[in-house]
């Protein structure tokens, strides 16, 4: 592993830039050089300035690594950013206008009309935004590509084959999400015990936004939204990982459980058929138990990189009706960045 | 009090039976006088028969009472079950052959062709139903009167007034359920902690049927069922009460969420004209704080007894959504009982 | 209620200020004239100011409330403080100095020489350690009057009457503590789903000094510590409400489980003879079903103002063991500063 | 792996038998032959029969294997039990009559005078006493040998470096118990949402009586207790798994923090030495940090093998105190008998 590429992961000691540090501690092809956080952390080892929640302990290989603090030069040349919403877009920017590549799961950057919402069994095509992206920013080797909102990311592998398949008018989703989607501290524990939280501010709108983007297409130079309209109602659950959706959906042609089933089922895409390390074998799994998926059972399939899939059955309103759940922090949020680069590494980009 | 009429509690030591015992402990028209239960706990003081879940021990005026067995006879004319789905349906009609008026809680009975759904403020003149109900069975003097399922009780209040104002085409529900919902012991707590269940085995076909029926109406000695189209997900969450759902609406003539949230307010019915000793002076409350209503601060709002309303806004892919809350043993269970048998009291009907 | 005596509560909006203003609304004897808080509050009504966790909303009578800045002048001659430890200290001294009579539940005067760690029912000759404290300090009509930390405060209803019977020489006690106690938003819902944290900073040195504090004697114008050592194991768990504790003690004299009882049940105190609006009728219940006390049923047991106790049994180690459950805002917090402040005002000291 | 001693698991569809599974699914030394189960199962396949509630999907291995009936006979000369206290008695019995060498979790013979109660680390000597059991039974080749109940384990586990360094004479121990301690479906959700139980029937006298024979001698034929008294309260808490204990001890020879922490750390022994493959490298690990260890954090310390002992401070009333932490399933129940039956293999008894 002696030629592995440095990065760097911006917010490292954060939810989920403990998810990054876990996801890409070993990682086959990149090795990481720099963890960067904020002022309470600088200058100390990551052992010590990191409130690990994981499990027992950091990764060995970067216990000593001391952190640095966000204003100090970078080296790496890619940066993961797991950086807040607020903060993260010009410092992103910064870093790509000096040559970083930046795989981010942060929103700031999402919705803009030269970044790709990426999510490389979905759309991989659109990692070709950035040859504009650099164009229109004058920028040379640097780049941003963004992964999608934990829930979309989800919502959009499930909705992906049935799209492809059956064409998706509309949807309308209800999410249960869990406590760590807010990092840490993040949801106080007098809002979660005996309770749920009705509301998560911004999440619906980018449920609606972002799936439009990622299932629509490149062409032009431009994104063009998917013409399929989403409404969302996004809810907390005393849950520590694990985002569960219900999903009713208007199809154009209307598709039989079991059409459905078949088509997530042999749902593959570009990072199968590469083999990227980070992929899982099925990225949409499906069961038929009629209590499934469930949080506690099923959110570290495929090492938390799969979508799973239940409960499909008819919608009374609409044509078809179902349960999706996914890990929140792995391919909901780090892993999903991860997933990113391996694709751009893969296919030479970086 | 000293003329309060008898009644008697079936399946008094459960979970919804226990509830019966709050409400109707000191009520001013009825007076609890038979306590039925099974096996084990027939022949033991109730205080001793029950494991009293709701606070530290079970109203002073019941703890003394012997519970008697399902077997033996009932003398109260009153009759409230709290029975288990399944083997309420032949008691229930055996005691009203006998000339009991029966207020049902159980699922049995709910979808027959004459028996009355009801919900006071709802429906109250499917009430007549019992008439027919007489005739057809020939009963003399007893009958069936049922209430909704826990989840639709409250999407019911919820929907009245705007189906009134605006005309429900179809809706979208997904509900999170508390685990009371499922009596005691219930769900096993492996099954709750760190963890949702997305099936409650059932409880979806309720909700889209049960709403048609209360909605219709009782015309020509018969039921005509509103002609809604429901689609509901239903969901466990570990929460101990408190139902909260959330909504989508197609409507026949367009509203804002300023005209929904009026005639959310405005709903006053026959109940709260009549000053029933259960009703509460608003059926429906409507909040407009982001976060709620949330279940362990709105479940309690008019004793348990109203339907709690929030996050009204426009729907992208329907007219109209918002989420509704309420108490699922209160007003989802044995309050919709006893709110039924004061309505039947007022009304010169017992 | 004309006459009643104007109150300020400080610190009025966070987790234990919201129960000073819900135990104090509509007080037969203190009225609530002034509510005051930190920066982002001040100028606003209580109403807005406030996230009002306790029920659905603030009591009517101080919704309306402006709430003023900690650095305005306070008008009231009583003044109860919810002011976290570290800033309490200061900000009580100057209100005493000003002629203010303070009833406080922060921390920092607790053990101070000349202050009284009061609770009612076990010390309330401490009281007069006020006089001493006016000489020492200067003040010529405030005082500041502390209450014990939420845990110690139900472990020393238990202990009080078992010392005074028994004599108790040891004891060793590990909490289970509920979340409420550390405010909010306090401990983070990642830290108590499928959790327990081993550690509350203080908190076991506190149980430790404040018991022999309060258990000892005022006299010659000190206090004199019991001779009692205990040794405390503090942990949170997730719960809302109710502080569970385990206590094994070594006596003085042996005692059976029924003596300990039979004491326990007894005890009755000053504010049981004065009648004081917020006493227990009994501060102490006992319950001998096997699997009491527990905090969703029973830490509302006389309005949450008594401590409950169940599984007296012998302990193979020491003489006596026990659980004690309490509820921690209210007896363990507010509650406790207003019973202090009521047996103040009926012996004539306000 | 192919020549594998074929063993039986029984009641393998329960909580530990799962657990059994889990562990000896790929063992190196033991191949699954046959899983035993009651009435509901039997006849079914494996992944039809059980309600696997540890990850998604029960290990390929076993998928297809049929449910025997525990009354068909069993074939493999290994047997572990995981059979519900009260019925494994009798059944563990016959099936050693047979010759069967049984590893049992099931209190039944825990305490029998000729059944070692084994923990490999702690007493391996005690596994002579099969000798004397076959003698006393006319039993041939079959035995029994049990695991202590989950939390004796642990809590043994860090005892016995400290009492062989320093000499125990008493304890007293506060447990707060997981869930799955208590089986599925075991403890009803309503028990545990924002609650505690303090009783667990039967599990206190366990923790006084099992330590005392593990941590005693067997010599001359018989066991003889350690003369080591202690006291345990048992609490039921809203975790999945790991169950948490408080620890004071009274030393013979008093020990600072840092000797307790050196003997705890320096502790191994022979399932270290033969480099069992279920055996922890560190039988007992010491944390640091204030407030570990955590149960969502620490259980699966070393595969959920270890115990995690954390908070070593002097007791004011004994001499130390501690915190110790252990899976409740894996070392506290079927992990326990796996090493067990290791111990045995190695040292050639099987």
């Amino acid at each position: 592993m002696s030629d592995r590429i440095d990065v760097a992961i911006l917010a490292a000691t954060g939810s989920v830039g403990q998810r990054f540090v876990q996801l890409l501690a070993g990682h086959p092809w990149f090795r990481i050089a720099e963890l960067v956080a904020s002022d309470r952390s600088a200058g100390k080892r990551y052992a010590e300035a990191v409130n690990w929640r994981i499990s027992a302990a950091p990764p060995e290989e970067v216990r000593d690594l001391v952190v640095k603090h966000i204003e100090e030069p970078i080296n790496s040349p890619i940066v993961f950013s797991a950086l807040p919403g607020g903060v993260a877009g010009p410092i992103e920017e910064a870093l790509a206008a000096e040559g970083k590549k930046v795989f981010t799961n942060a929103r700031d950057h999402r919705m803009d009309p030269d970044v790709p919402l990426l999510i490389p069994e979905v759309n991989p095509d659109h990692a070709r935004a950035i040859e504009r992206q650099r164009q229109l920013r004058g920028w040379r080797e640097g780049f941003i590509v963004a992964n999608p909102n934990c829930s979309t990311i989800h919502l959009v592998l499930a909705l992906k084959p049935i799209h492809d398949a059956f064409g998706i008018e509309r949807g309308i989703v209800t999410t249960l999400q869990a406590s760590s989607g807010a990092g840490y501290p993040g949801v106080p524990s007098l809002d979660l015990i005996d309770n749920v939280i009705p509301y998560i501010g911004g999440e619906e709108e980018k449920i609606e936004a972002e799936s439009r983007k990622i299932l629509g297409r490149w062409i032009d130079g431009t994104f063009e939204d998917a013409p399929i309209v989403l409404s969302a109602h996004c809810n907390r659950v005393p849950v520590r990982d694990g985002h569960l959706e219900t999903v009713s959906l208007d199809l154009h042609r209307s598709a039989t459980p079991a059409e459905v089933i078949d088509v997530l089922r042999a749902f593959r895409a570009l990072p199968q058929e590469l083999e990227l390390p980070s992929a899982p074998r099925h990225p949409v799994i499906v069961l038929e138990e009629p209590d499934r998926p469930q949080p506690v059972l099923d959110r570290d399939a495929e090492r938390g990189m799969a979508s799973v899939v239940g409960r499909v059955r008819p919608c009374s309103v609409f044509d078809i009706r179902f349960v999706v759940l996914g890990h929140n922090t792995i391919r909901g949020a780090a892993g999903a960045s991860v997933l990113n680069a391996e694709l751009f590494y893969r296919e030479g980009l970086l």
